[in-house]
């Protein structure tokens, strides 16, 4: 197997279906890994918002895109109005579902107001309908594109902050299955095994849906990356023991003051971190800074079903099961955008 | 349903059987919880050692027992010798057998070696083969008698130490379920609920077994305590939600110093606890306490396989899987006994 970032498939790719005509979006199946690499169509939006409410596409980057991908398949393949302002009508309507689907990653609402806002200018520009189609069309294509530059990018700086034969600790899946393409905090990774600088990566299990054991061992397998894979609760002895060198995980919402929502467990890691005097990191794109949140207070954490956790629960036990949990700015290390690495204290000036 | 610790069942009960005359070990089958609540019974040491390694029987006091009985079973209806160095000898092949099945757990050959020595001392002595065979019998007995008793002492002495309308944090199962009956962290839980102090406890799933989702859930249901299940990686949340007033935990050893080897994610906890300004207790039988260990680097750690974390693994992923880890002594409040509540450096002077 061809080995490095580049054997990975592309998370989300929009294209037009030269049989049909129809605008599609071609996406890992994210459920079905690491059974199977499986790479499912859509050209309809609500395919897109039950694959997003499924976690079939999931990481915050990813969604975003295929939130905007989403806006796009409506105008394009089911919106039947004829005017821009009908277009326009149906397509707000449209945002606030999708927006709505996933609370927490702020990438979501980034991409759908992206192409929301260009869609509106161009009908104040008295744009046809058709022109602003493939607009939407073209957009979607230019935020694939800038993702996986953006993050080719922040994979570069984040590598630099990294020792040489690192081993490195991650949760959840920060990678190029959370992203169009390359990945975040694995992006860096990515890139720093490319220099050679990655000596291993332990993986935590990442429960209640274990993407770290299902998606981070997939992707570094095929990628050739050595992996170990760990229970949440194991991560303190490697740390206490050792074997990491730094912890660098992904993000879904940082604030004006640092304070990052990432996957439930991050926080965990956190302290587990300061405590053993290792280094934290959180490699994002600026589209996961949210300077309007300005503590982790301001961010609504999603709670999911009790299913995920246990499908057999004895009477009158409940679950705790948020979907996200917020790191406070004091125990994170460095935020790696694709703008450089910035100590949260630093972020405010920047963005 | 009745109500309360009285209404579980016991975990171990060793019996005559009324029919064949031969010994009998009743015990519930771990593995089979929270399904269904299954009573298998023993007549072999061999069919005892092969539920302790499938954790079938599990909890560090119930495994001691389990131990003494497998000895009294072989010694009862198995072993064909007549005379009492033929089946001192054979026993003592046995006992070495049995140790080795978990290795972490001093109550296991604590439990062996006590009934070992009762053997001994007796063959010394010119006692006959019924005599030794009817003897371990009655030690077993002794020995469920006192494990009771030994974890109601326990129990009120930690009770005692905790807050009314009190919010616990456990790992892992050390209740009824891991001793004979009442428990040790939950034998505290089970007396303080008793006195109306308990409001709630949380229980971490604890990967990879998943003790506390499948079998303290099950027992605090059956006995009237409300629980709330979460993941692991979620328990940092609960403490920085100031919704954990302490951390309940049990031991599998604990060393001359202090150090803990318990359940793995047992040192997560106690640094997050500890980052949080949480009282972090264990509560053990002497029996845990092991005198031999100076430190926790005198424990040996069960590694596990690799299928109890993940039965699909891409190629070339390893796995972590430790059973347990060692908790520093200086990240515990107390360990509480059925002698006291002692601070880790308390404990030199008083075992």
């Amino acid at each position: 197997m061809e080995k490095g970032v580049e054997s990975l498939p592309r998370t989300l790719e929009l294209i037009t279906d030269p049989q049909s005509g129809l605008a599609k979006l071609c996406f890992v199946e994210q459920n079905q890994l690491p059974h199977a690499l499986v790479i499912s169509e859509a050209t309809q939006a609500q395919q897109i918002t039950v694959a997003i409410k499924t976690l079939a596409v999931r990481g915050a980057p990813a969604i975003g895109v295929a939130g905007a991908a989403a806006i796009a398949l409506w105008a394009i393949n089911e919106c039947e109005g004829t005017d821009a302002a009908e277009l326009l009508e149906s397509l707000e309507v449209l945002a606030a579902q999708i927006i709505a689907t996933r609370p927490t990653a702020v990438n979501l609402s980034w991409g759908v107001k992206r192409v929301m806002h260009l869609a509106q200018r161009l009908a104040q520009e008295a744009a046809g309908p058709a022109i602003i189609k493939q607009a939407l069309f073209n957009e979607v294509k230019l935020m694939e594109a800038e993702d996986e530059a953006v993050n080719r990018r922040l994979g570069k700086i984040g590598a630099a902050l990294l020792p040489e034969q690192c081993r490195v600790l991650t949760h959840c899946n920060a990678g190029s299955l959370a992203t169009v393409f390359f990945g975040t905090a694995l992006g860096v990774v990515h890139t720093a095994a490319s220099q050679g600088k990655i000596r291993e990566v332990f993986s935590c299990e990442t429960r209640p849906v274990r993407q770290g054991a299902r998606l981070t061992t997939w992707e570094l397998s095929r990628a050739g990356i050595p992996c170990t894979l760990l229970c949440d609760d194991a991560a303190a002895v490697l740390m206490a023991e050792g074997k990491i060198d730094v912890v660098l995980v992904g993000a879904d919402r940082v604030c004006k003051n640092g304070d990052t929502a990432n996957k439930i467990g991050t926080y965990n890691l956190a302290v587990l971190a300061r405590h053993h005097g290792l280094p934290f990191y959180i490699a994002a794109p600026s589209s996961t800074i949210d300077t309007s949140a300005e503590t982790g207070k301001d961010v609504v954490i999603e709670q999911r079903s009790a299913d995920e956790v246990s499908l057999v629960l004895p009477d009158n036990t409940q679950v705790f099961n948020p979907a996200f949990d917020i790191t406070p700015h004091d125990l994170i290390t460095a935020i790696i955008t694709e703008r450089g690495a910035f100590k949260p204290s630093e972020l405010a000036a920047v963005y």
